[in-house]
Parts: C-alpha cells; sequence; structure tokens
C-alpha cells in the first residue's frame, strides 16, 4: 500500500519517525507530504499523520485509513477538509500510558505531601515539615475515564488515595467512585482536594474549567491539567490561585503553545508550568500499533482504536 | 500496668502523645519522665519512648518492655545505660510506611522524568521537554529490604522500574532483583540509576556512603537517603555532585538536624532537602500498636517488633 506521512514537526522529527516507520514496514511504500502529483495522491491508501498541517489530507481519492501517531485528535478534527466517512485512529501507546500515569502520580504526591512548597522553604533555607496526611485523606478527582483516567484512576486508587471519577457515558472502575454525567459534576469538583484532567478535547469541553467551574472546587484544592490547553479559562484559572481559592495548578498544557515567556504562569509561585511533556508517543511502541492497524487493514479486519468523530474521541 | 512515656520533643508534642496514650489505654497508669520517688520508678513496667534521652531509662528495677514510637531505634542503642535484656519494640505504623513509599515513590518518579530540572526550567521561562525514558530503562537500587524497603521495592516494580534490592541478609521479593552480602554490593551499586538508602543505622552501616562507594556508583546516577543522615560523607556526597559524577540528591536526613543555615546542600542546585518528613509516625495507627504490645506483655504473649540488640535493628 502507499501510505502518505504528514505532521507538523520539524524536518529531523519527521525524518525520524519516516526511518522507523519504513524500517517497520518495508513492504509499504512511503510518502513523505505532499504528494508530488495527481497519480501519487491517487496511490495514497493511508495517511499516518501527526497533527498534519489543514488542508493536508484534501485530495486524496482513494484515502481509507487515517492513522494518527498521537492520543489526541482534537486538532485533527477541527480541520473542515479532514476527508469524511474515512476511519479515523488515535493512538494508545502503552508507553505513552506509562507516562501519563506517572506523571499524574508525581503531581498528585507532590501536591498531597507539599513537596512543592518544600522546594520553596529550601531557597529558604527553611527547615519545618508539613503535616502528613494519609493518602486516603486525600480525595483525587479524575476528570475522563478513557484509556487514560481510568488507568491513572486505578492506579492512584492502589496507592491508598481516595480516587473519584467523573464522566460523561457510565464507567465501572475497581476501587473508584464513579459520578456520571452533566448533573453530577458541580458535587464531584466540591468533593476533590486535586483534581486531574484527562479529557479529550471536544466542542462540550472546550473552556470546561471556567470561573464558574473553579469556583465549585473545594478551597483549597488543586488542579492538574494533563489534557488540552483549551480547557482551561488561564485568566479565570490566575485569578482563582490570587486570591487562593485554589492552592496550586500543574499545568503540562497552556492555550498557546510554547508557553509565551511574558505569560504570568511562569513565575507564579503556584503554578508548576510543565512543556507539554506529560506524556510523549514513544516510536519504539507506537510504530508497532501502525503495523497492526494498516495489517488489519490489509486483511479487511477490526481497526483499533477508531475514533467517534461525532463524540470528538 | 504503669507506663513511663519518655521522648526528646517538644512539651506540646509530649503532651499530645500522653493524651492520646492515655485515652487509648485508660487502664495503664501513665507518667511522664522522670519518676517523682523510688516508688513510682519501682513501678513502671513499661517505658514508650521517642528517642529519650541518655539515661532517661536507668533505675527503672521492674522495666519489662522498652516500645518505641519512632521506627528508627539507632539512637536509643547508643545510650549505654539502656537497661540490658528488656525486651526493646520498635514501632512498624502502616500510615508511616505508606507516607515513606510515597516519599521515596515522588523522589524516584521526580528523578527518573527529570522534573527538579524542570521546575529550574520553569525560573528561566524555559520550554524544553526532557527526553522520556521508560520505567523499565531505569533500574532502582534499595538499599535495606525490610518493612519500608521491601514495601517500597515492590510498589516501584509494580509501576514498572527495573527494580534491585541490597540486603545483608538473604531475602526474596517478587519482581525485585535480590543482591546479597557485602560482596555484591559495588556490583548492585554500579548497575543503579538511582539508589535508595533504607538501611538501619548501625555500627556496620556508619558512613555507609563514603567518597569510595560513591565512586562505585554510575555515573550521572542520583542518591535518594531515607535513612540517618549518619549514613553519608556529606563533604564526599558534595564533592561527587559537584564533579557531575553524581546527577542529583534528594536527602530526608543530615549529619546535623535541623540542617545548619549556611550548610552548602542548602543552596546546591542538584540537592532536594527535605526537613526529615519522609514518613512520621502517625499516632492514630501507632497509639494501637502501642495498645496491642501493652496487651501481649500483660497476657504473657509474643511481643511485636523486637530488635535485635545484637544486629542493631
Amino acid at each position: 500500500m502507499t501510505v502518505l506521512l504528514s505532521g507538523r514537526w520539524s524536518a529531523a522529527e519527521g525524518e525520524r519517525w519516516a526511518q522507523l516507520l519504513r524500517e517497520a514496514m518495508p513492504e509499504e511504500q512511503w510518502l513523505l507530504h505532499p504528494p508530488r502529483n495527481a497519480a501519487e495522491a491517487a496511490a495514497v491508501e493511508v495517511a499516518v499523520v501527526a497533527n498534519p498541517e489543514p488542508g493536508a489530507l484534501s485530495g486524496l481519492p482513494n484515502l481509507r485509513l487515517i492513522q494518527s501517531l498521537w492520543a489526541g485528535v482534537d486538532r485533527l478534527l477541527q480541520d473542515p477538509s479532514l476527508p469524511p466517512g474515512v476511519p479515523l485512529a488515535r493512538m494508545v501507546d502503552p508507553a505513552m500510558n506509562e507516562a501519563m500515569v506517572h506523571t499524574a502520580l508525581w503531581a498528585v504526591l507532590s501536591l498531597h505531601r507539599r513537596f512543592f512548597e518544600l522546594q520553596v522553604q529550601q531557597r529558604q533555607a527553611l527547615w519545618q515539615a508539613p503535616p502528613q496526611l494519609r493518602a486516603a485523606e486525600c480525595t483525587v478527582l479524575v476528570l475522563g475515564l478513557g484509556e487514560l483516567g481510568g488507568r491513572t484512576a486505578q492506579t492512584l486508587a492502589g496507592l491508598g488515595y481516595a480516587v473519584h471519577g467523573w464522566s460523561r457515558r457510565p464507567r465501572e472502575l475497581a476501587g473508584v467512585q464513579i459520578w456520571q454525567g452533566e448533573a453530577s459534576l458541580a458535587q464531584a469538583l466540591a468533593a476533590a482536594d486535586i483534581v486531574i484532567n484527562l479529557l479529550p478535547l471536544t466542542p462540550q469541553t472546550r473552556g470546561f474549567f471556567s470561573a464558574e467551574r473553579l469556583a465549585q472546587m473545594r478551597p483549597g484544592a488543586c488542579l492538574v491539567n494533563l489534557a488540552r490547553g483549551a480547557h482551561v479559562d488561564e485568566a479565570a484559572l490566575g485569578a482563582a490561585l490570587d486570591r487562593r481559592h485554589l492552592r496550586h495548578a500543574v499545568l503540562d498544557v497552556f492555550q498557546q503553545e510554547p508557553l509565551p515567556p511574558d505569560h504570568p504562569f511562569w513565575p507564579h509561585p503556584q503554578v508548576t508550568v510543565l512543556p507539554h511533556c506529560a506524556a510523549q508517543t514513544d516510536p519504539r511502541t507506537a510504530v508497532p500499533q501502525v503495523r497492526v492497524n494498516l495489517a488489519a487493514l490489509r486483511a479487511g479486519q477490526a481497526l483499533a482504536h477508531l475514533v467517534d468523530r461525532g463524540q470528538g474521541y
């Protein structure tokens, strides 16, 4: 099959992925975007993509599969020229899952045990132990109980935290208290000491953390955003931190990335800024996933991790 | 029974423990150190202690049990006037165990995923993702496989880390590669990216991290000391960090505590200083443990968590 590779990445990063994919699947014809002519475009049956430029996937009349290398497909779905009706698969990479669970765990441990405050104390040469709460006394709410949220919730529960999960759709997870649907959201937010955002970005979840929602959070609570910057009204979050309604925020994603040098979150003592590194796709585990889906396509078998375009994830 | 309570703590902390113990065991006679006269001293059958002053337990002719409220008994055993032959029990508190495992986990996640470096980058408004290694590519060596070390090793293994454990005595732990005895120590140290010290402090382990041992560690490795400050030659550790043989140290304990304000570790960019707060005894779970041992003493049953004075733990 002819496979088109298209991403919004550096030339070096694109070349690295192209090389790994070619090595793993030498039986396919690999093209780098854009196709050189109409014949080449007509030959393309699969597009392997990493947030391609809008329009990059138009003019491919025989496209049968769009396979994303990244887990989030919100930017892809915003492209009005995305060919309708072509199956779209997202990446579910075990190494990325592990990295996300570990980042969430680090954030929860840091917030629960006051390690961010202790690092500020160190700069002041201040020797003062914080109160030690048990994990069971710390309620963590995980928003979004898909692949990443579900694993995060269960790992935290295994470490003794009081874990709640909120999901639009019904869901069951051992050891996790589930809140379901819009109606329960305010109550779920009010019950949590730490809220971890792992929602997909859809028209419904854009601007999820508005001033109103932030006000529903428990005084002194903390926010961990590992999903998308567009979930959060950054001005409202800054205000909630400044007036100490919220204690701390750990943010991996922002409305504008890289975070602009003059953004008030950089020097904010109650904000921990991560450079969108909570969980990266690992080529060593992601390339085999692409291989599995291409083999399934060729054999006419079921494709893995297809996105429901109506739901947006 | 008459129980003497003796600790090196603030008056408020002593009163708090006394109140909790009295409430939980109103059937006992509780005395605060020192006994007022010889008759009172003669009545004492149990001493419940928290690093008492040297000599505090002499002159108690009918003492039948020394129960420590803290996990570490190294300071107790250094008291030459400690009554010989009286059973000595250490604290094994589930809340303290949990806190220690969580601190170790936070340190490993911080070191493995370069979160300390990212916090330095934040102060420079620098947006740069570090390389993302999988947990299985990070070898963590846990020194000491007692209650705390064993749990720490198994929790880390459950999260995907390549976990090694070193112990003087033979030990088996599912998912943990065991190195046993002095002869294997240099090899174990050389194989680890992160070394967590949870050894007991004994005459054999005092000064364990000498310049020579630190040099046996892998270049770029990290040290996490959650045991005792006396395990580490601090000058040698500072030198190993300065010449970048070691990448980072997370230290909860020091030769002198509180760490003196002019100590070079406070401002050291490769040292994370914690104010001896990795794991504190929680009265809510520790008091019931005392109760269990006092009931066993009264009934002539086996006492829990007795220390082998010859071994020192």
